[in-house]
């Protein structure tokens, strides 16, 4: 790491009173730091003049000091460039010990929240990190056009509008959320008003600040099996116990889970392209499940993510556009529209809820980002977004279709094809006796990105198989990254 | 709003199969979006080409349904600009009543969690909502470079790396650690590896996720009184009994801490400059809290905001820098040394905490956005993070100056001031009898913002006063300012 940071000031006290002279104190104050690595090798050094002024001393003793580290080879320096602590320092000086402040090893008690020990451990999955055929939620950015969304960046950047700096609402600029109200209420039939609307980095705070809002420990909640496992961590985390409700073809099995919980608090449903197996809820399930909801004085949240993207026929309205009694909560992202590093999606909140939904939120961190409102407020108003969707949703259907041919090619019955009628991924899922889990592991070595679905289900049933992402793999590699699936699946 | 979202296509099905013409399909899909108001007057319409392009129809019944629409004054149009919803529609049209979806009162039972009492309702109070004198926490944009700022961020905003931006490392990227842990080091006296560090959206995050990690319902922890209101809020809304501390000239008494609640599960504090009285924490309490927390086993949370500008004397090193015994976990922001809506900080964390830290931020958000993370690694290794936290030092130093002297040629004796020798504000209290919170209500009416004191204290026995921020009033306004509160202190 060599672009240290530059001139920082080490915390070096000068006591104008103390016997010892101020070159001697302004030498034992940086030989110390470096000593005690609080100052690092090639780090940057302040000027001489710098350093006099920050002192308030005379430049003097600071030339002095800074000739004697220099000599003695704690410093380095080259003309016009500065003076830097050196990068080879001699062996023995780093060996003297100083006292004070060496660490010493945890002792004692050291206690965590028994809650902290609801939230599963971070596993940093091979399949999740790879870019690339086969991953998940990754789009086609070699078509996302960042000169313009740049443009607008540093348009933004340039001219802060100080109100705007200082906006503190919790949720979100009144413009962004004008532009999202009107794109939902066309594009997908949600009913809202613009005081319904939160700003949030993703799916994941627009759950955790639901949960946060409706729900106490030991709520049962209905989540959909297979299902989002993130989704079900945030209920885990919160104390909730998950009730795994199967979905079948028209999408999560109401009836079933009216046997199995009638009395839950809630269900989480991704009605439009149902994660992971792509299923679109059918009409007459969206309807049982509202009447379900209002008759017991339960919640839906209805996590809306991949619904641009239909390749069989025209978009299906929201389960929120259903909705008469406003129990849906409903939540949208745009990470996996634009790019995921983006961090912004958004909460369509029931208008009795917006109170408590505001009063978490402040608390939780206070307000979301000014800078990437103002330019999706741009790039929505002047309709670049929608020439992007629609741009993207003829890309990812030729995709759609080569990787499907492909599969058929390659393993023929072998394997069902689930969901591929919309979105950015499908599911295929593969004969009993296949472990989903080693074969992606196996895939990751060889750089091919597997997310094994077996891991998306509750229970103990389940299928083998794997959720295909397409968005990010380039058309021409798709029928080799299929073979290279087929050789994996084969060995062994 | 005029400047609605541009050419969304509305969720319109054609059915071949029906008996219905296609142009009257679509005819009745615009007309039925307007009269239900998912269509606003000035929105603009898909043009006949990309509608017929999405429908996969002819172009013919696009353009029959778009004459007749516009013939009947649902839609208008100008060459070259387009087609919109007319934005004066006939009333008698928008009188029209359609079956279903018109929403019903909220009725049933409507639960929200227990818990989500505990969050204090949010209110926006005047005194946060105005910018100048003498709002607290506002840096002087003034000064902020800008265009620099913007070119940096254009520069990252353009070259997207595909592995940066797919990137999920819930603490943050690798570089943007690396150079706060050097700043940290250097300047602070923070010891640190690069994998202790949590880039977070700001303290309150910070605060969030250290409770989540560290607290259950009914622990105890010391807080300083007065203290940060929205500091204590976190700890209520996760069931936790603040324990307020009283806070004197050497910062909080530890001794009262011991007496009061020996046991506490944790301290927070704010040892460079007490927020609000500006305090700073002799290095005896320093000690007597590290020495209390290692022999319970107790937390310490160091919120080390402010701590760049001190006036008087050097920087003092950090509360973490003498803890041998790793029970501080040390919290700081970039958003109130750069600018507000930034949303940008971090948390140094013990190493054996470091993985729950991660498992809770994962499940919270999963990772934070890329942009201003490789933007502010790049404005603080190329020097221009120290040059300016020196600029405004010495700028901040002024006003302080200015303010001090204003407030005492305006109050004299009627007045104490607090902790004017570090930060970016200084406490003022005054005479008994006046009621702090009525004047800032006052004041706020004739756009004076002044933070009442009172509202920092958690018990009833409470000094009155003002927390006055001073960094982003014109150094040329402040004797003005001064007196426009005198003005309104002495009025009535």
């Amino acid at each position: 790491m060599n672009r240290a940071a530059s001139g920082i000031l080490p915390a070096i006290a000068v006591d104008r009173r103390s016997p010892t002279p101020l070159h001697k104190q302004i030498y034992d104050g940086f030989r110390s730091a470096i000593l005690r690595r609080e100052l690092r090798p090639g780090q940057r050094i302040p000027s001489s003049r710098e350093l006099a002024i920050e002192l308030r001393v005379s430049r003097f003793p600071v030339l002095n000091a800074y000739a004697q580290l220099l000599a003695e080879g704690y410093f380095e320096s080259s003309v016009g460039s500065g003076t830097f602590v050196s990068s080879a320092l001699p062996e023995q000086r780093m060996s003297v010990a100083l006292p004070r402040t060496s660490v010493n090893k945890p002792s004692g008690p050291r206690p965590v929240a028994r809650g902290s020990r609801l939230y599963p451990d971070f596993e940093n999955q091979p399949a999740i990190r790879g870019w690339g055929a086969f991953g998940v939620h990754q789009p086609a950015l070699d078509q996302f056009p960042f000169q313009l969304w740049s443009s607008l960046v540093a348009h933004h950047s340039r001219n802060p509008h100080a109100n705007a700096i200082h906006h503190i609402n919790p949720l979100g600029t009144e413009r962004f959320r004008e532009a999202i109200a009107d794109y939902l209420r066309a594009a997908r039939g949600v009913k809202c008003e613009v005081d319904q609307i939160m700003i949030v980095s993703g799916s994941q705070q627009a759950l955790d600040i639901t949960a946060r809002v409706l729900f106490d420990r030991g709520d049962p909640v209905w989540v959909e099996e297979p299902g989002y496992r993130l989704q079900r961590s945030v209920l885990t985390a919160a104390g909730c116990i998950p009730v795994p409700i199967s979905v079948d073809n028209e999408g999560m099995n109401v009836a079933a889970g009216i046997r199995a919980r009638r009395k839950a608090r809630a269900a989480f449903v991704t009605p439009s392209h149902q994660y992971p197996l792509g299923v679109t809820m059918s009409a007459s399930r969206r309807l049982q499940l509202l009447n379900w909801a209002q008759t017991v004085g339960a919640w839906i949240i209805e996590d809306d993510y991949d619904s641009e993207y239909r390749y069989e026929s025209m978009p299906i309205a929201s389960l929120h556009g259903l909705d008469v009694n406003q129990r849906v909560i409903y939540i949208g992202t745009f990470s996996k529209v634009l790019f995921p590093s983006l961090r912004l999606g958004y909460i369509v909140i029931p208008p009795d809820l917006v109170e408590r939904f505001v009063a978490v939120r402040h608390v939780m961190d206070i307000f979301p980002p000014y800078l990437y409102q103002e330019v999706l407020s741009d790039f929505i108003n002047e309709g670049h977004f929608t020439r992007h969707i629609r741009r993207m949703r003829q890309t990812y259907g030729e995709k759609r279709t080569a990787l499907v041919e492909s599969l058929k090619a390659e393993f023929g019955r072998e394997l069902e094809i689930h969901g591929a009628e919309a979105g950015m991924h499908l599911a295929m899922t593969l004969q009993d006796g296949l472990r989903d889990t080693g074969i992606a592991a196996r895939a990751g070595r060889e750089r091919l990105w597997l997310w094994p679905l077996s891991p998306s289900y509750l229970g103990e049933k389940h299928r083998n198989g794997f959720i295909l992402g397409f968005g990010s793999i380039p058309r021409d590699q798709i029928s080799a990254s299929v073979r290279h699936l087929r050789t994996i699946i084969s060995s062994k």
